[in-house]
């Protein structure tokens, strides 16, 4: 067994319960389904079904009928499905049946959606997994709409926990915790937005805002897995230590995929982070060397970054060359190293040894050297 | 008793309780809570405290510290906390302790609050209750981001039922037809702005719009006060059909006020329905006037509602002419009064008799001549 087996075993059943949950409920809703469906790479920008990986589409509604085949290759390099496949093996590794969490895990991966379609809106970026964002397709209004609609059907997907004969005071605390990680996700979005407009930020306000943004999701997915799974709150305090630890390592590689990704890769266009005057890892820390005998170079990006508006081209060359000339990039390469570390250190502590712990263990590994 | 004395007894409690919800977690996050209490009028645009109707505002955060008194002329009047009031009379009404029914209460309140902030932004409106709409103060990207907090933040206001006592099976089932509502929410403002672009829009397909973008959440409220208080599914269902059609009156009379309300009492840009194109009742009613041998003026209104963009002055005030000739507001007003009789009818059939119940029935009443 391995994470490519686990892969192939779970993820078509993740893909098949979002189609579910997903089902356009009406004809005159069409449309409005379909905007999700095409978020979730299953339609095109005319709502037509797209050719899965594994084989054609299918013909009901835009969904594909079969969706095995597609998450396997995605799923250990662009993170594509990887809060629900955390979900289900943390589950499993806790000792429960992984097919029990599939409404858990299928409700994180829309409240991801949810939020990347909002924070495509909010941050302005035209582009998402190479494809054109909900905005730039049918409009703000329409993205900030299916943006609520999938908020909601995460809800939904949730209360079929029951169904899955998951014990009442499990399903109860496992929809707490996962409110409180939707707040955790809006409240994050704001430090994000309000660091842009400030000058300062200290690393610890950084951490505090990807903690919250990103790396609460990931916690929950693998909280609410091993929840599902068992009342030992300790045991689950230990998967949750472990997404928790694997966000901040997942976020602090997107902050350097922000600045050094490349474009035909990561699908997002260039530099965007720097570009926005983003106060990513890199950037923080650069900044926080401004001081009496500080460098130069920290100095010189705080003026880039006091100007009004986007960086032009020639502002963000400038801005990437000071960020490798104080160091930016190698410490915020360490720290995501550490986070790393720390994950699996969260997951040796669980003490479990089967299957499901090994293949978390190389979805981790996996993630190291991600491009997108 | 009457239903003054309900809302002095029950809307403090409801002020207090969103207060709590909404109480700001840590320093750095008080603008984005400001921007919340901003919405429900507690704080101004610099995010300072504004003086309560009933005396001065509280320097705890930007909340007022006491609220009696602030929501009781506007009660019966505007519609300002009419969600939670139906709620909480309902739950008393069928039975229960309305001071259990407050989590469901407020957590509607929310919804309502999100659902506003998401629409202004979608409609492009600039006034909300006579003041700036959020993004008009703050920008689009905080504008959604506050609804979505809104939105969570409601949720786990629903979360606190338990801490009140109804039991778990009870709390399931509120959680339940609250998301379900939720979805009716964002379904029918997909339909509402679907319609602007659309020539042909039918009698049924406008109720049903309203039905799922305005009727459910009164519904809800009801639905939900009644639920807290009993598991008779035949009396909650009375108590859910009186939520609905009041909410199907509500939105009429909105759609009445979009068109010929006064600008000065509403707080909103006058007749901004019709500059947007937007397919209300009376439009939908005299559109679907055009047949072989149909009225002049329905052809007139339709050729205006094919202009592209929003309509200037002049041709919003001659569509306003079209409608008035076509008999459109009339036929919109004897259809809200329709509404009212079946709100009251679905009251009567629940077949209760106490005090909350004739309060609900105040309520209705009070509800005819609204001006706002």
């Amino acid at each position: 067994m391995s994470l490519a087996d686990a892969a192939k075993r779970l993820l078509p059943l993740v893909e098949a319960d979002l189609q579910q949950v997903l089902g356009i409920p009406h004809p005159d809703l069409a449309a409005y389904y379909g905007m999700m469906h095409y978020h979730q790479g299953w339609a095109d920008e005319m709502l037509q079904p797209v050719m899965a990986r594994g084989g054609p589409a299918g013909t009901s509604g835009t969904a594909p009928a079969k969706a095995s085949g597609t998450g396997l290759a995605k799923a250990s390099g662009t993170g594509k499905r990887l809060r629900p496949l955390v979900c289900l093996l943390a589950c499993e590794a806790a000792g429960g049946d992984p097919r029990q969490a599939l409404p858990a895990g299928s409700a994180i991966e829309l409240i991801h959606s949810f939020s990347l379609i909002h924070d495509d809106v909010e941050d302005g970026s035209p582009l998402r997994r190479g494809r054109r964002a909900v905005w730039n397709v049918w409009g703000v209004p329409h993205a900030i709409n299916v943006g609520d609609g999938l908020f909601v059907l995460a809800r939904l997907a949730l209360h079929r926990l029951a169904d899955r004969g998951v014990p009442a005071h499990r399903c109860q605390a496992a929809s707490l915790a996962f409110d409180q990680a939707c707040l955790a996700v809006c409240e994050g979005q704001f430090l994000d937005m309000s660091f842009e407009s400030r000058s300062a930020v200290d690393l610890d306000q950084y951490l505090w805002m990807i903690r919250c943004k990103t790396a609460t999701l990931l916690a929950a997915s693998a909280q609410l897995g091993a929840m599902i799974a068992t009342d030992d709150t300790e045991l689950i305090g230990r998967y949750c230590a472990f997404g928790l630890n694997l966000g901040m390592f997942f976020q602090i590689q997107d902050d350097l995929l922000g600045a050094w990704g490349d474009e035909q890769v990561t699908g997002k266009s260039a530099a965007t982070d720097i570009r926005d005057r983003k106060k990513t890892l890199p950037v923080v820390y650069a900044l926080n060397q401004i001081h009496s005998d500080g460098p130069d170079a920290a100095r010189q990006l705080a003026e880039l970054y006091a100007r009004p508006g986007e960086l032009d081209p020639p502002a963000i060359q400038a801005a990437l060359e000071l960020l490798n000339r104080l160091g930016a990039r190698q410490y915020a390469e360490e720290m995501a190293e550490e986070y790393y570390r720390l994950a699996l250190t969260s997951l040796d502590e669980a003490g479990r040894e089967n299957a499901a712990q090994s293949d978390l263990r190389e979805l981790a590994a996996s993630l190291l050297h991600r491009r997108t």
